[in-house]
């Protein structure tokens, strides 16, 4: 099952030449979830490889206008396209209000559209992960999200079902799937006697907006990756405390208390290209990287390896090979 | 005295991975004028070889979204950017209903933002050049806007100077601004005894969203330049209809009634990638062109030569570079 995210948009506040607003795309098998929705992030994902796909989740961490601008005009484009699939937002409390002001832009639309206010903290079950929130810290109602798949049935021990008699066929499938069989000879066999420990799931946590926060490395533990907010370097550090932002250091700290496998910065100030926070966090915590828009990040199982940022991932081939003729 | 025109976005409704929802930016010596101002204006303009100028005017021809989107979060930027100068919206009425709605989107700004609602019909008076709006067709307040550049003197006759004494020197200054002279044996030479005739100003017209309709052959009399919505091919006719929206047929059916000098089509629906409404209008007025985003068309005085589309004019000369490795 594949896992990873696109970086839709990086940039802090306001647009860069290079760099779009937050918007972030987790992508796990089919499923398809938008973690914030800047202004032009549907153009973002028009002029990538991945296209504008029928979302039918999108998730919000708070509601400062580089966060959500891009939303009306997603839920218009979606309407102008006669999409009848429903959707549904989710966002801290302040949503219900929020739409109250945006449908002036997107008017009437005909599909389903139901919106979902989570307390931090709240936890949405799914068959094969869940979806968490927790609070972070940036002055108003912000939460943070988190994917956490549950742990996948351990190995399964050839020698052990071998030696214990369970022939090669369906039972073996079943007892992967965690069912106990019979066999013929009556003996019941249980999963546990041939299968490995359980395997560790993937988890990949996305702060949003936040200054340093203790909840953050909570939420963060162990995760396979961190996206954390770095909107500023350490010589503004006291600008990131006035307006409840991280500098690089913090979110270096925040990932190496976590002892998460890899940190994401993300949400740059304009006057930062990356490098030069890249350097203040990996200082703290080596494993850091700084995504530019369209930008990857894969998340195999752990046993597959470790988190790989893949540059460009999300643009076309062709667009791949003008960019590094223009190197 | 440069005037040109640069198209940020020549899509309607929703934006392509080419194409960008309607922006104009209207270029008259170091005046910026921007028309329409949809989701992404501030991020095409930063992409493109212009920047983003502190705008002093933006002019919004009626209020669907995707016409106006992009305004709340560029209100924002200039904002964040700590600007000063004041800002004029002009638009038909529903302005300050409008504004209502956005200033959710945009908070609180550090500049002065004065908002001018217009009639159709409503004329701007400046030094050198008037703004005229007109009434357009679209089933909702909309206008057109036009910018009319005042006659300029005629060319200076040196023969006709020189045969009636006038020296080389300030009084021929003097004359070719438009003032009488008095020469020192007491003779008064006035500006029509040494200038030709007053030679026409240039004049720009934008349709905005607007069925076909003969205000907007009247407004676009001898035009150098038409910029007419064109959104939908033939074969939509009874689309274009429903909507009030134009088909290339029918922008082109005014340029010809109207004499303009160059037809520019725009506002094409994502269904059309250009060729096709090109080939249409062009059965009915030969001088059409239909510009891509970061297209600009130059407009020169008429002694100097015909209206120019120059391709990528608005694109960095690397990314020209970079565009034309590509193909």
């Amino acid at each position: 099952m594949d896992l990873d995210l696109v970086f839709l948009g990086t940039s802090a506040s306001m647009p860069t030449a290079q760099r779009a607003p937050a918007a972030l795309l987790l992508r796990r098998g089919g499923e398809r979830l938008l973690i914030d929705c800047a202004e032009g992030t549907q153009r973002q994902l028009l002029r990538s490889s991945v296209g504008l796909p029928e979302l039918e989740e999108i998730f919000l961490t708070h509601y400062h206008a580089d966060h959500f601008g891009g939303l009306p005009f997603m839920l218009k484009t979606f309407a102008l396209r006669g999409r009848e699939l429903p959707l549904t937002v989710y966002g801290p409390a302040g949503l219900h209000e929020l739409f109250g002001a945006l449908r002036r832009l997107f008017g009437r639309l005909n599909y389903p559209l139901e919106l979902v206010e989570v307390e931090p903290g709240e936890i949405f079950e799914r068959p094969e992960y869940r979806l968490e929130t927790f609070p972070v810290r940036h002055g108003m109602a912000a939460v943070g999200w988190a994917l956490v798949e549950e742990p996948r049935p351990g190995r399964f021990d050839v020698e052990a079902a071998d030696a214990i008699g369970v022939p090669p066929g369906p039972e073996r499938g079943m007892l992967q799937r965690g069912e106990p069989v019979t066999l013929p000879d009556e003996r019941v066999i249980t999963p546990d006697m041939v299968l490995g420990p359980p395997r560790p799931g993937r988890k990949v946590v996305i702060s949003g907006d936040t200054a340093r926060s203790e909840a953050v490395v909570d939420a963060a533990r162990d995760a396979d990756l961190l996206v954390h907010e770095a909107t500023f370097a350490e010589e503004e550090r006291g600008r990131a405390q006035e307006t409840l932002h991280s500098t690089a250091a913090d979110a270096a700290e925040v990932a190496r208390e976590a002892e998460v496998g890899l940190l994401a910065l993300t949400h740059l100030s304009t006057r930062y290209f990356g490098p030069e926070l890249a350097g203040e966090a990996r200082a703290i915590f080596p494993e850091t990287v700084v995504p530019k828009d369209y930008d990857v990040i894969e998340v195999p199982f752990a046993e597959r390896g470790t988190p790989q940022l893949v540059k460009g991932g999300a643009l076309h081939r062709r667009e791949e090979a003008v960019s590094s003729a223009a190197q």
